[in-house]
């Protein structure tokens, strides 16, 4: 019992756009005594502006602290699923102190978090290793799939049908899937469409979407494709770094 | 030119808790000139008072009007495709009347869709229709997928895994997928899981999430399954009625 413990929120805030915040969101962090930010590290300088900006607007006049700290990096060498292991012991580790250097003691700790906490983000794994294990609570947020369905304006799913949602990886690896003619990609970083042959795709892409410079391109793969790829490599020179998302649709069935 | 125009905003609102609304949705309602609202129809009591009860908050100094309408009901006879097909055109008609009565004609018209326009809504299908075709935005919401991983604070997706959005219908004609070890099912009024061999197969189960009375169940699907059968059956008969929505992974991989 002389361990610290406290509870932590894990907050969904959306893809960019600080509005993308929920009331919920909000509350919750005001209710936080403590909030710890990564400082630098995966993040980019644009986000970690943006988790600031949200933190101005939210916090003002609630007694909630703010706490940066250094995320680790993570091996990229070797076995992957064993360096990302590795690599959640070692963001745990920061966690810990980081909650453990505050003075007075927080009670409730709050961790804010790009899109939602349960999609592609590694924050209820890493918090699973924490010892001792504290209440976890999860705030939902907005997701780069909503963001990327609203900025194009379109359905996520055709009436009744399925969708698979994937990685990059898996899509170049395992090819269209068979399960659904709807496929959303998030974790690409190489453009992995341009592994697929794009007779019948059409495909919506977007990249900062919610932020200033957002990007988007629909149309067919087989005559969009090509520009996504000189666009993104473009955008990414000069911002240095992108986050792009796309859905990619069978409109003609295969015979 | 003589045809009255206006602009159409289709707002997610979350899942049923009113502080699921982002400070974009916020937004969007009170910069509307008129909300148009289902009265009754396919929207069950406490949800139109949810609605309600949303507009009052958000809309407090605000201009914005608000005006009822009679949602139609769907042919449930005959083609499934088809009878939504006529169903949205007839939704589409209402639509027009209702802004076409609104004295004096709004320039900006907006739609509280819950969880979110595009994840199994129809709402821009049936803006589709209308003519003259209104500029259409969308406002993003949160949908159950996430209200669901949040309410029981587990991931969406494995580390780098697939994840297969589906409906019931399509999981008991289909089975369980190939390409992924989870998979979200939605729409689902018959407990299609019962169609699965349950064998190394985990869910997670929630009805009514976000709202007063939600109901979580989680565990081996053989084991939990049939409590989730009794449990909603009740549930349903005492409320008269019920969403729900569940998250089934395989543990175990087949041979």
């Amino acid at each position: 019992m002389s361990e610290a413990s406290f509870d932590l929120a894990l907050i969904g805030i959306g893809t960019g756009n600080p509005d993308h915040l929920t009331f919920q969101g909000a509350a919750a962090m005001r209710d936080a005594d403590l909030i710890i930010i990564p400082r630098k590290g995966e993040d980019k300088a644009d986000l970690a502006d943006l988790r600031r900006e949200i933190c101005a607007r939210v916090l003002e006049g609630a007694e909630t602290r703010i706490a940066e700290f250094d995320l680790p990096k993570r091996d990229a060498d070797g076995d992957y699923l064993a360096g990302v292991s590795d690599w959640h012991d070692a963001i745990a580790a920061v966690w810990t102190e980081t909650v453990a250097s505050a003075d007075p003691a927080p009670k409730k700790v709050a961790l804010l978090i790009w899109g939602d906490p349960s999609l592609y983000d590694s924050s209820l794994r890493i918090a699973a290793r924490l010892d001792p294990r504290p209440s976890i609570r999860v705030i939902p947020g907005i997701t780069a799939l909503q963001a990327l369905c609203a900025a194009h304006a379109i359905p996520f799913n055709d009436v009744g049908a399925p969708v698979l949602v994937t990685t990059g990886r898996r899509l170049r690896e395992r090819g269209f899937p068979a399960d659904a003619d709807t496929v959303a990609v998030m974790l690409d970083g190489a453009c992995a469409f341009q592994s697929l042959d794009p007779e019948g795709l059409m495909i919506w892409w977007g990249a900062y979407l919610g932020m200033d410079g957002e990007m988007l391109f629909s149309g067919p793969l087989a005559e969009v494709g090509p520009k996504i790829v000189a666009a993104r490599a473009e955008a990414r020179e000069q911002r240095g770094w992108i986050m792009d998302i796309y859905l990619i649709r069978r409109t003609v069935r295969a015979a």
